[in-house]
This record gives C-alpha cells, structure tokens and sequence, in this order.
C-alpha cells in the first residue's frame, strides 16, 4: 500500500488516475480540525475536570474523550478513505475503511461502557436526556451499518447487482449516523456545561468559551468531511478491472430497471 | 402551475416526465414528520410553557416556535421544491424556492426579535452559549446564502457558465445550513429543559420526554428532507430547453477544464 502522503501527493504515474488538484488540501484542513478537537477535547477535561482515570468522578472523563475519538474522528476517517486511497484495489480500501470502523466501534464501546459504569456507581438515571437518546440510536445504527456493510461488501456471498444497489443507501446512512454522531456530541458538552457552570455559563467563563470552540471544531470538522465526500470530481474513480465488470453488468441488465424508485 | 396534489400524483401525460414511484410516499412522510414537529413544539409550548405572548415571560416562547416553522419546517421544504415541482418551468421552480426562503427569513428573523427583546427586557446575557453560537452562525450563513443564491440564480446578470459552476456548492450549503438550523434546535432545546427541569430531568418528567421526542422529530425531518434531496433517480429531470442549452454549452467548453478540481 502506498503511503498516506504518497496518495495525497499530485504525482501521476503512468496509469494511475491523478489526484484533483484541491482535495489534498481540503483532506489536511479537514485532519487539522479533526486533530485539534481531539486535542480541545483533551485540553478541556485536562485543564477543568481533573483529568481522566477509570476510578471515581475522573472515569465519567473517559466518555466523551472515546466518543471523539471513536465516532467523530476515526468514523469521519473511515468515510474519507475512498477519497484518499483513490488507486489502492477495492479490496485495499475496503478492508482499511472496515478496519477503521472496527477501531471506532471499540473506542465508542470503551467510551460507552464508561459512562454506564460511572452511572451505575453513582446510582444515577441512564437513557433520561434527548443527548443519550439520540446516542444510543447513532451506536445502534452504527452497529448494524457495520454489520450490513461487512455482509453485502466484505463477505463473499452478495451479488454484484445487490451490492450496487445497496451502495447508495450504505454511502447516505454512512453519512447521516457520522452527523449523528456529531449531533450528538455537542448536545453532549452542552449538557456537561449547564450541570457544572449552571448560571455562570452566561458569565463567559472560560470553559463555557472553550468548550463552545470545542463545539464549532467539531461541527466544522463533520462539514468538511462531508463536503470532501459530497464532490463529484473527487469520487474515487472505478479501476481498469472494476470498469469492465460495471460495463458487463450494465450490459446484462439493460432495459431492466424501469427507471423509477 | 399545477397544484402540489397533482404535482405528486403519479399520472405522466404526453411530454411530462414521470416522477419516480417512490417519491411522494417519502415526500408525504417528510411533511408527515415536519407538521408532527411543528404541532409537538406548539403542545411543549402551550401545555408546558404557558402559551405565546409578545409581552412578558411569554414572549421567550416565540423564538422556538418561530424557529421551528422558519428555520426547520419551511427551509426544508424550500430544499424539496425541485424534486416535489419536477415539471414546471426552471423559472417558476426557481421563483417558489426563493420565495419560501424568503418566509422563513422572516418569520426566524421574528423569532429573532423575541429571545434578543427577551433578553434585553430581563437583563440576561446574549450569545454566551453553544446554541446562540451556532444559531447566529446558522442566520447569518442562511442570510448570505439567500443573497448570493440570488444574485447568480434570480438576478440575470450571472452567466450560464458561472451558474453551472456555483451551482454544486449552492446546493451543498444549502443542505448544511438546513442541517445546522436542525441541530441548533436540538441544544436551543437541551438548553430549554436543563434550565428549567434541572436534575428532575433525569426523573423521566413528563416535559423532559415530550421535549426529547420532539428532538427526535427534527432530527427525523432533517434526515428525510436529505434522503430525498440526495437520491441521484429523483433529481429534477431536465427540460427540453434547458437541455438544448446545456448541449450547447457543453460542446462550446469541451475541453476547457482540465477535470482537476
């Protein structure tokens, strides 16, 4: 596999498909945002909430720590793969963008079973708030994706006809529990600043400040990730070998669809 | 023009092409989930918050409504126009399209009025909060996007050329601003309840659920209006003119962009 700065770079070897001209710069700005908010993230609980253990008050920290981690940064990596890796084989890519969703998906979990435990230990209510409701949905929906994902695209058995039916719908709710997963983040920190700050977020106190500069970064790095994966020109384009069997199968099933749904 | 029944319905006379069978049954759950929120928002209001008012405590309860029907309910349904009209001219759709956006603006800049008049009356501290920050952010945005959209789409002067090219990124923004305006609604709403229910919150208070489900309902709205604007097959087919002109303009620009970018 070439290396991740090889892929970006604008060299074009003899039969490999340039990389656009722009989108390098828009996969680094997109890094730097996604980077910063961890580190926002980690400076956050570090420098106003005692920092992060898995014993006592600290292990609550742990939570949103692997959520941004897990659900927003890596999840927003693993979408940007096919447009990274553009002449990597399908299978390459599609093993790596799995990988990184395993990565994700066991962050979250850790993050998950933190804040359970910290509940559980204190004797406080689960699932009550509109930020665990909407979370709990994204980690579900995140779950199956992957599931379904795994079965159409990486195991054997799916067709070539279903896959590409599926691929559509894989790509929108890929997209749509990443911006959950975003959502649900900043209802998150909102939350966690009105129980400790209460009235004294209004009085501009610096972890209200910093925290909503943690909420823009996160909000500014789900919108560049999405408008990395939305362009067009960028899509990963179809190797030699993917393009004669999309032609072969455009072939067999012409005149098969009605056009409609 | 025809009316948004007929619009829908699945008949395809001589020269109209057909929409797509699925798509009025995805455009009624849209609407469906869009009033639902609406109506949840005004029942929060009134069984809960004690009703609407220009005056008084009251008068705080206008922003979340106006909020909701401009920013939520008309927005997104100013997005669905040209998948909804797919037959009309370009000019009319246009035309409706800018003039739904033009009442949303108004009645969130209503909305507006309220909470800053609210806060003015009572004392309090405007935009300290991650709401008020993504929620200012999310106007102004809409705003500039309402006038450029204008200036190259309803204003004559923007060449064919130019259109084409602004076109993908109008679309993009519109579809994230819309997206903003939904999760703004959901901290402005978070920020609404831990205000008020404080630690009965996590009691399952029956407000606390009412409100969660309500946050639910946006969060739905907002991911249907995408799912309809972002299935390829029900893209507003183009006229016969319109083809005409972007046959020309084709052969004219052939070879003209390099594909980079």
């Amino acid at each position: 596999m070439r290396s991740f700065a090889g892929c970006l770079s604008m060299e074009s070897p003899t039969g490999v498909a340039a990389t656009p001209r722009a989108l390098p710069y828009y996969v680094a700005f997109s890094q730097l945002l996604g980077l910063t908010a961890v580190a926002t993230t980690g400076a956050w609980l570090g420098l106003y909430r005692g920092g992060i253990a898995w014993e006592g008050a600290l292990q609550f920290n742990v939570h949103p720590l692997c959520m941004v981690i897990g659900l927003i940064f890596l999840q927003g990596d693993a979408l940007l793969v096919y447009r990274v890796f553009r002449n990597e084989t399908k299978r390459t890519t599609k093993v790596l963008h799995g990988l990184l969703h395993v990565f994700a998906f066991i962050i979250a979990l850790v993050g998950l079973v933190a804040v359970f435990d910290y509940h559980r230990k204190k004797g406080y209510a689960d699932l009550y708030s509109l930020h665990s409701w909407c979370g709990i949905l994204t980690f579900v929906l995140y779950f199956v994706q992957w599931l379904v994902g795994f079965s159409f695209f990486l195991f054997p058995g799916a067709s070539f006809s279903l896959r590409s039916r599926y691929r559509p719908q894989h790509v929108f709710f890929g997209a749509t529990i990443f911006l959950f997963a975003v959502g649900t983040a900043l209802l998150g920190l909102k939350e966690a600043l009105l129980f400790k700050l209460g009235a004294k977020y209004s009085t501009f106190e610096p972890e209200g400040v910093l925290a909503n500069v943690l909420g823009l970064l996160l909000a500014g790095f789900g919108v560049t990730v999405l408008y990395i994966l939305t362009r067009t020109e960028w899509k990963r384009p179809l190797q030699a070998e993917e393009q004669a069997l999309s032609m072969d199968f455009k072939t067999l099933t012409e005149g098969d669809s009605p056009g409609s749904q």
